[in-house]
Protein backbone atom coordinates (compact mmCIF):
# COMPACT_ATOMS: atom_id res chain seq x y z
CA UNK A 1 0.00 0.00 0.00
CA UNK A 2 1.18 3.24 -1.43
CA UNK A 3 2.87 5.07 1.76
CA UNK A 4 2.84 8.34 -0.30
CA UNK A 5 -0.42 8.13 -0.49
CA UNK A 6 -0.74 8.14 3.14
CA UNK A 7 1.32 10.57 3.77
CA UNK A 8 -0.65 13.11 1.65
CA UNK A 9 -3.89 12.41 3.54
CA UNK A 10 -2.05 13.01 6.59
CA UNK A 11 -0.85 16.24 5.16
CA UNK A 12 -5.11 17.15 4.42
CA UNK A 13 -6.21 15.77 7.83
CA UNK A 14 -3.45 18.46 9.88
CA UNK A 15 -4.16 21.61 7.54
CA UNK A 16 -7.84 21.00 8.43
CA UNK A 17 -7.17 20.94 12.48
CA UNK A 18 -7.87 24.75 11.55
CA UNK A 19 -11.35 24.72 11.44
CA UNK A 20 -11.28 23.91 14.98
CA UNK A 21 -10.55 27.63 15.33
CA UNK A 22 -13.33 28.87 13.23
CA UNK A 23 -15.56 30.17 15.62
CA UNK A 24 -19.63 30.73 14.94
CA UNK A 25 -22.44 33.00 16.26
CA UNK A 26 -24.08 30.63 18.27
CA UNK A 27 -22.76 29.61 21.59
CA UNK A 28 -22.20 26.21 23.45
CA UNK A 29 -25.60 25.16 25.85
CA UNK A 30 -23.38 26.69 28.76
CA UNK A 31 -23.17 29.73 26.98
CA UNK A 32 -19.75 30.23 28.09
CA UNK A 33 -18.10 30.98 24.46
CA UNK A 34 -19.22 30.77 21.16
CA UNK A 35 -19.13 26.96 19.29
CA UNK A 36 -16.15 26.29 16.53
CA UNK A 37 -17.01 24.77 13.15
CA UNK A 38 -15.49 21.16 14.14
CA UNK A 39 -18.03 20.97 17.25
CA UNK A 40 -20.97 22.07 15.27
CA UNK A 41 -19.93 19.41 12.75
CA UNK A 42 -19.89 16.94 15.20
CA UNK A 43 -23.55 17.48 17.01
CA UNK A 44 -24.82 17.49 13.17
CA UNK A 45 -23.03 13.57 12.55
CA UNK A 46 -24.14 12.62 15.61
CA UNK A 47 -27.70 13.58 15.27
CA UNK A 48 -27.87 12.44 11.65
CA UNK A 49 -26.98 8.74 12.82
CA UNK A 50 -30.08 8.97 15.22
CA UNK A 51 -32.84 11.34 13.03
CA UNK A 52 -33.01 10.15 9.65
CA UNK A 53 -36.43 8.53 10.84
CA UNK A 54 -38.20 11.96 10.94
CA UNK A 55 -37.10 12.76 7.25
CA UNK A 56 -40.09 12.62 4.29
CA UNK A 57 -37.27 11.32 1.77
CA UNK A 58 -35.48 8.27 2.80
CA UNK A 59 -31.52 9.58 3.12
CA UNK A 60 -28.89 7.48 3.00
CA UNK A 61 -27.25 8.03 6.48
CA UNK A 62 -23.23 7.38 5.64
CA UNK A 63 -23.73 9.69 2.87
CA UNK A 64 -25.21 12.60 4.90
CA UNK A 65 -22.54 11.92 7.88
CA UNK A 66 -19.95 12.49 5.46
CA UNK A 67 -21.88 15.66 4.16
CA UNK A 68 -21.90 17.00 7.44
CA UNK A 69 -18.94 16.42 8.60
CA UNK A 70 -16.97 18.31 5.40
CA UNK A 71 -19.45 20.66 5.05
CA UNK A 72 -17.85 23.81 6.71
CA UNK A 73 -14.13 22.89 5.84
CA UNK A 74 -14.22 25.52 3.43
CA UNK A 75 -14.52 28.21 6.38
CA UNK A 76 -11.07 27.97 7.01
CA UNK A 77 -10.20 29.99 4.14
CA UNK A 78 -13.80 31.59 3.82
CA UNK A 79 -14.46 32.09 7.13
CA UNK A 80 -18.15 31.71 8.84
CA UNK A 81 -20.82 33.87 7.29
CA UNK A 82 -23.74 34.47 9.69
CA UNK A 83 -26.99 33.38 8.48
CA UNK A 84 -28.49 36.61 8.87
CA UNK A 85 -25.50 38.65 7.40
CA UNK A 86 -26.45 40.44 4.04
CA UNK A 87 -23.42 41.76 2.84
CA UNK A 88 -20.81 38.68 3.73
CA UNK A 89 -23.39 36.29 1.83
CA UNK A 90 -23.24 38.56 -1.35
CA UNK A 91 -19.25 37.41 -1.64
CA UNK A 92 -19.36 33.83 0.52
CA UNK A 93 -20.03 31.56 -2.75
CA UNK A 94 -16.93 32.97 -4.35
CA UNK A 95 -14.68 33.17 -1.65
CA UNK A 96 -16.15 29.56 -0.11
CA UNK A 97 -15.13 28.00 -3.81
CA UNK A 98 -11.90 29.41 -3.89
CA UNK A 99 -11.39 27.60 -0.63
CA UNK A 100 -13.01 24.54 -1.90
CA UNK A 101 -10.12 24.41 -4.59
CA UNK A 102 -7.34 25.06 -2.66
CA UNK A 103 -8.12 22.72 0.83
CA UNK A 104 -9.80 19.60 -1.21
CA UNK A 105 -6.98 19.36 -3.36
CA UNK A 106 -4.29 18.78 -0.85
CA UNK A 107 -5.75 15.23 -1.17
CA UNK A 108 -5.20 12.73 -3.63
CA UNK A 109 -7.21 13.41 -6.95
CA UNK A 110 -9.83 10.67 -6.20
CA UNK A 111 -10.40 12.00 -2.58
CA UNK A 112 -10.39 15.54 -3.81
CA UNK A 113 -12.95 14.90 -6.37
CA UNK A 114 -14.97 13.05 -3.82
CA UNK A 115 -14.40 16.02 -1.59
CA UNK A 116 -16.05 18.58 -3.33
CA UNK A 117 -18.66 16.69 -5.51
CA UNK A 118 -20.15 16.11 -1.45
CA UNK A 119 -19.88 19.41 -0.98
CA UNK A 120 -21.51 20.64 -3.95
CA UNK A 121 -24.62 18.13 -3.27
CA UNK A 122 -24.74 19.75 0.19
CA UNK A 123 -24.56 23.53 -0.93
CA UNK A 124 -27.13 22.41 -4.20
CA UNK A 125 -29.93 20.98 -1.36
CA UNK A 126 -31.49 18.15 -3.66
CA UNK A 127 -30.68 14.92 -2.84
CA UNK A 128 -32.75 13.45 0.50
CA UNK A 129 -29.02 13.67 2.08
CA UNK A 130 -28.80 17.06 1.46
CA UNK A 131 -31.77 18.03 2.62
CA UNK A 132 -31.11 16.15 6.04
CA UNK A 133 -27.75 17.39 5.87
CA UNK A 134 -29.49 21.22 5.58
CA UNK A 135 -31.84 21.05 7.88
CA UNK A 136 -29.88 19.41 10.87
CA UNK A 137 -27.31 22.87 9.70
CA UNK A 138 -30.58 25.23 11.03
CA UNK A 139 -32.01 22.98 13.83
CA UNK A 140 -28.87 22.55 15.69
CA UNK A 141 -27.99 26.00 15.85
CA UNK A 142 -31.91 26.85 16.72
CA UNK A 143 -31.90 24.32 19.46
CA UNK A 144 -28.76 25.89 20.87
CA UNK A 145 -29.84 29.24 20.87
CA UNK A 146 -32.96 28.15 22.68
CA UNK A 147 -30.72 26.78 25.70
CA UNK A 148 -28.79 29.53 26.13
CA UNK A 149 -32.22 31.94 25.78
CA UNK A 150 -31.70 33.54 22.59
CA UNK A 151 -28.05 35.09 23.49
CA UNK A 152 -26.87 35.02 19.71
CA UNK A 153 -30.40 36.01 18.53
CA UNK A 154 -30.09 38.59 20.83
CA UNK A 155 -26.45 40.02 19.53
CA UNK A 156 -27.78 40.62 15.92
CA UNK A 157 -31.48 41.78 16.73
CA UNK A 158 -33.13 39.13 14.89
CA UNK A 159 -36.69 39.09 13.57
CA UNK A 160 -39.26 35.58 13.95
CA UNK A 161 -39.67 36.56 9.67
CA UNK A 162 -35.82 35.86 9.52
CA UNK A 163 -35.78 32.80 11.06
CA UNK A 164 -38.92 31.47 9.15
CA UNK A 165 -37.89 32.31 6.03
CA UNK A 166 -34.38 30.39 6.76
CA UNK A 167 -36.23 27.65 7.79
CA UNK A 168 -39.27 27.61 5.17
CA UNK A 169 -37.42 24.53 3.05
CA UNK A 170 -37.39 22.35 6.31
CA UNK A 171 -41.62 22.37 6.33
CA UNK A 172 -41.83 20.20 3.26
CA UNK A 173 -38.83 17.86 4.51
CA UNK A 174 -39.64 17.17 7.85
CA UNK A 175 -42.44 17.35 9.91
CA UNK A 176 -41.50 16.74 13.07
CA UNK A 177 -38.53 19.28 12.76
CA UNK A 178 -40.68 21.97 11.43
CA UNK A 179 -43.05 21.14 14.42
CA UNK A 180 -39.69 21.68 16.67
CA UNK A 181 -38.90 25.34 15.20
CA UNK A 182 -42.36 26.69 14.70
CA UNK A 183 -42.98 26.03 18.30
CA UNK A 184 -39.39 26.95 19.26
CA UNK A 185 -39.66 30.32 17.50
CA UNK A 186 -42.95 31.00 18.97
CA UNK A 187 -41.69 30.50 22.50
CA UNK A 188 -38.53 32.67 21.98
CA UNK A 189 -40.54 35.75 20.32
CA UNK A 190 -42.94 35.43 24.20
CA UNK A 191 -39.76 35.33 26.31
CA UNK A 192 -38.64 37.90 23.71
CA UNK A 193 -35.45 36.64 22.58
CA UNK A 194 -36.38 37.17 19.27
CA UNK A 195 -38.23 40.20 17.64
CA UNK A 196 -41.93 39.55 16.58
CA UNK A 197 -40.92 41.19 13.40
CA UNK B 1 -44.41 10.05 13.01
CA UNK B 2 -44.07 10.67 16.95
CA UNK B 3 -42.86 13.63 17.88
CA UNK B 4 -42.51 12.48 21.59
CA UNK B 5 -39.78 10.19 20.12
CA UNK B 6 -38.17 13.24 18.81
CA UNK B 7 -38.73 15.74 21.34
CA UNK B 8 -36.54 12.62 23.62
CA UNK B 9 -33.88 11.90 20.87
CA UNK B 10 -33.29 16.41 21.14
CA UNK B 11 -33.37 15.93 24.90
CA UNK B 12 -30.28 13.17 24.56
CA UNK B 13 -28.86 15.74 21.45
CA UNK B 14 -28.57 18.54 23.99
CA UNK B 15 -27.60 16.66 26.58
CA UNK B 16 -24.32 15.68 24.90
CA UNK B 17 -23.18 19.38 24.12
CA UNK B 18 -21.38 19.13 27.09
CA UNK B 19 -18.87 16.82 25.79
CA UNK B 20 -17.98 20.21 23.82
CA UNK B 21 -16.16 21.12 27.28
CA UNK B 22 -14.50 18.24 28.22
CA UNK B 23 -10.75 18.76 27.42
CA UNK B 24 -7.87 16.05 26.27
CA UNK B 25 -4.67 16.63 26.94
CA UNK B 26 -3.71 16.84 23.19
CA UNK B 27 -3.16 20.94 21.74
CA UNK B 28 -4.67 21.62 18.68
CA UNK B 29 -1.96 22.03 15.89
CA UNK B 30 -1.54 25.77 16.31
CA UNK B 31 -0.81 24.81 19.98
CA UNK B 32 -3.36 27.95 21.44
CA UNK B 33 -5.17 25.17 23.57
CA UNK B 34 -6.07 22.02 24.53
CA UNK B 35 -8.71 19.97 21.97
CA UNK B 36 -11.85 19.15 23.43
CA UNK B 37 -13.96 15.03 22.84
CA UNK B 38 -15.89 17.04 20.01
CA UNK B 39 -13.00 18.46 18.15
CA UNK B 40 -11.38 15.27 18.60
CA UNK B 41 -14.21 12.68 17.64
CA UNK B 42 -14.99 15.27 14.50
CA UNK B 43 -11.22 14.62 13.23
CA UNK B 44 -11.27 11.15 13.60
CA UNK B 45 -14.87 10.62 11.58
CA UNK B 46 -13.20 12.43 8.91
CA UNK B 47 -10.10 10.12 8.98
CA UNK B 48 -12.45 7.26 8.92
CA UNK B 49 -13.94 8.51 5.43
CA UNK B 50 -10.76 8.71 4.26
CA UNK B 51 -7.94 6.29 5.41
CA UNK B 52 -9.83 2.88 5.41
CA UNK B 53 -7.61 1.65 2.49
CA UNK B 54 -4.96 1.23 4.64
CA UNK B 55 -6.18 -1.04 6.84
CA UNK B 56 -5.56 -4.82 6.41
CA UNK B 57 -9.24 -6.09 7.26
CA UNK B 58 -11.08 -4.11 5.58
CA UNK B 59 -13.64 -2.35 8.11
CA UNK B 60 -17.22 -0.63 6.81
CA UNK B 61 -16.77 3.30 7.05
CA UNK B 62 -20.40 3.60 8.36
CA UNK B 63 -20.35 1.52 11.41
CA UNK B 64 -16.59 3.07 12.05
CA UNK B 65 -17.81 6.83 11.85
CA UNK B 66 -20.51 6.34 14.06
CA UNK B 67 -17.91 4.51 16.30
CA UNK B 68 -16.04 7.36 16.71
CA UNK B 69 -18.63 10.31 16.94
CA UNK B 70 -19.88 8.43 19.94
CA UNK B 71 -16.33 6.72 21.24
CA UNK B 72 -16.14 9.37 23.93
CA UNK B 73 -19.77 10.26 25.21
CA UNK B 74 -19.76 8.81 28.49
CA UNK B 75 -16.73 11.35 28.82
CA UNK B 76 -19.06 13.96 30.00
CA UNK B 77 -19.43 12.58 33.54
CA UNK B 78 -16.55 10.37 33.34
CA UNK B 79 -13.75 12.78 32.77
CA UNK B 80 -11.02 12.06 30.30
CA UNK B 81 -8.54 9.95 31.37
CA UNK B 82 -5.26 10.56 30.46
CA UNK B 83 -3.44 7.74 28.30
CA UNK B 84 -0.42 7.32 30.55
CA UNK B 85 -2.32 8.47 34.00
CA UNK B 86 -2.13 5.13 35.58
CA UNK B 87 -4.07 5.20 38.57
CA UNK B 88 -7.17 6.76 36.56
CA UNK B 89 -6.96 3.92 34.20
CA UNK B 90 -7.50 1.77 37.28
CA UNK B 91 -11.31 3.21 37.79
CA UNK B 92 -12.13 4.33 34.17
CA UNK B 93 -13.99 1.26 32.96
CA UNK B 94 -16.32 1.40 36.14
CA UNK B 95 -16.63 5.17 35.94
CA UNK B 96 -17.63 4.80 32.23
CA UNK B 97 -20.26 2.27 32.95
CA UNK B 98 -22.22 4.54 34.91
CA UNK B 99 -21.50 6.71 32.45
CA UNK B 100 -23.09 4.74 29.87
CA UNK B 101 -25.80 3.83 31.81
CA UNK B 102 -27.03 7.56 32.32
CA UNK B 103 -26.52 9.00 29.06
CA UNK B 104 -26.93 6.12 26.61
CA UNK B 105 -30.64 6.04 27.88
CA UNK B 106 -31.61 9.22 27.57
CA UNK B 107 -32.72 7.81 24.22
CA UNK B 108 -35.12 5.57 22.95
CA UNK B 109 -34.70 2.31 24.01
CA UNK B 110 -33.76 1.04 20.88
CA UNK B 111 -31.23 3.71 20.35
CA UNK B 112 -30.29 3.46 23.48
CA UNK B 113 -29.35 -0.08 22.73
CA UNK B 114 -27.56 0.27 19.45
CA UNK B 115 -25.27 3.18 21.33
CA UNK B 116 -24.24 1.12 23.65
CA UNK B 117 -23.50 -1.72 21.76
CA UNK B 118 -21.33 0.57 19.71
CA UNK B 119 -19.48 1.46 22.81
CA UNK B 120 -18.92 -1.57 23.75
CA UNK B 121 -17.56 -2.72 20.52
CA UNK B 122 -15.22 -0.19 20.63
CA UNK B 123 -14.05 -0.64 24.36
CA UNK B 124 -13.40 -4.23 22.79
CA UNK B 125 -11.42 -3.76 20.19
CA UNK B 126 -12.00 -6.82 17.98
CA UNK B 127 -13.69 -5.97 15.12
CA UNK B 128 -12.13 -4.53 11.81
CA UNK B 129 -14.09 -1.40 12.74
CA UNK B 130 -13.16 -1.29 16.04
CA UNK B 131 -9.61 -1.81 14.78
CA UNK B 132 -9.61 0.93 12.62
CA UNK B 133 -11.41 3.58 15.57
CA UNK B 134 -8.95 2.37 17.91
CA UNK B 135 -5.86 3.03 15.34
CA UNK B 136 -7.38 6.56 14.23
CA UNK B 137 -8.05 7.29 18.19
CA UNK B 138 -4.20 6.98 18.57
CA UNK B 139 -2.77 8.38 15.00
CA UNK B 140 -4.67 11.56 15.32
CA UNK B 141 -3.20 12.51 19.09
CA UNK B 142 0.33 11.52 17.81
CA UNK B 143 -0.11 13.12 14.61
CA UNK B 144 -1.21 16.63 16.91
CA UNK B 145 1.71 15.87 19.34
CA UNK B 146 4.11 16.10 16.60
CA UNK B 147 2.86 19.23 15.08
CA UNK B 148 3.04 21.00 18.11
CA UNK B 149 6.34 19.85 18.99
CA UNK B 150 5.48 17.00 21.53
CA UNK B 151 3.75 20.13 23.99
CA UNK B 152 1.51 17.25 25.89
CA UNK B 153 4.40 14.89 25.80
CA UNK B 154 6.80 17.09 27.42
CA UNK B 155 4.23 18.66 30.15
CA UNK B 156 3.98 14.70 31.22
CA UNK B 157 7.49 13.40 30.91
CA UNK B 158 6.31 10.79 28.43
CA UNK B 159 8.76 7.82 27.37
CA UNK B 160 9.16 5.99 23.63
CA UNK B 161 8.23 2.79 25.11
CA UNK B 162 4.77 3.76 26.80
CA UNK B 163 4.02 5.32 23.45
CA UNK B 164 5.29 1.93 21.35
CA UNK B 165 3.12 -0.27 24.00
CA UNK B 166 0.31 1.64 24.08
CA UNK B 167 0.22 1.64 20.04
CA UNK B 168 1.52 -2.15 19.33
CA UNK B 169 -1.55 -3.28 18.41
CA UNK B 170 -1.14 -1.03 15.46
CA UNK B 171 1.57 -2.98 13.79
CA UNK B 172 -0.27 -5.87 12.51
CA UNK B 173 -3.93 -3.43 12.05
CA UNK B 174 -2.24 -1.19 9.46
CA UNK B 175 1.37 -1.11 7.75
CA UNK B 176 1.40 2.39 7.06
CA UNK B 177 -0.18 3.88 10.37
CA UNK B 178 2.57 2.10 12.08
CA UNK B 179 5.50 3.13 9.49
CA UNK B 180 4.13 6.52 10.07
CA UNK B 181 3.90 6.14 14.18
CA UNK B 182 7.38 4.52 14.49
CA UNK B 183 9.00 7.20 11.96
CA UNK B 184 7.25 9.87 14.18
CA UNK B 185 8.32 8.80 17.51
CA UNK B 186 11.71 8.14 16.39
CA UNK B 187 11.87 11.54 15.19
CA UNK B 188 10.26 13.19 18.61
CA UNK B 189 13.18 11.27 20.07
CA UNK B 190 15.84 12.81 18.68
CA UNK B 191 14.43 16.43 18.79
CA UNK B 192 14.13 15.52 22.73
CA UNK B 193 10.28 15.49 22.61
CA UNK B 194 9.42 11.89 23.67
CA UNK B 195 12.18 10.51 26.72
CA UNK B 196 14.48 8.00 25.62
CA UNK B 197 13.53 5.43 27.72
Amino acid sequence: MNYERFKQQMNFILEVDKLKEIYRQTYISSANRKENDTEHSWHLALMAMLMAEHMTEKPDILRTISMVIIHDIVEIDAGDTYAYDVKGNETKREREEAAADRIFNLLPKDQAIYMRELWEEFEAKETPEAKFANALDKLQPLMLNDATNGKAWLEHDVCKSQILNRNKSIEEASENIWKYITETIDANVNKNNIKDC
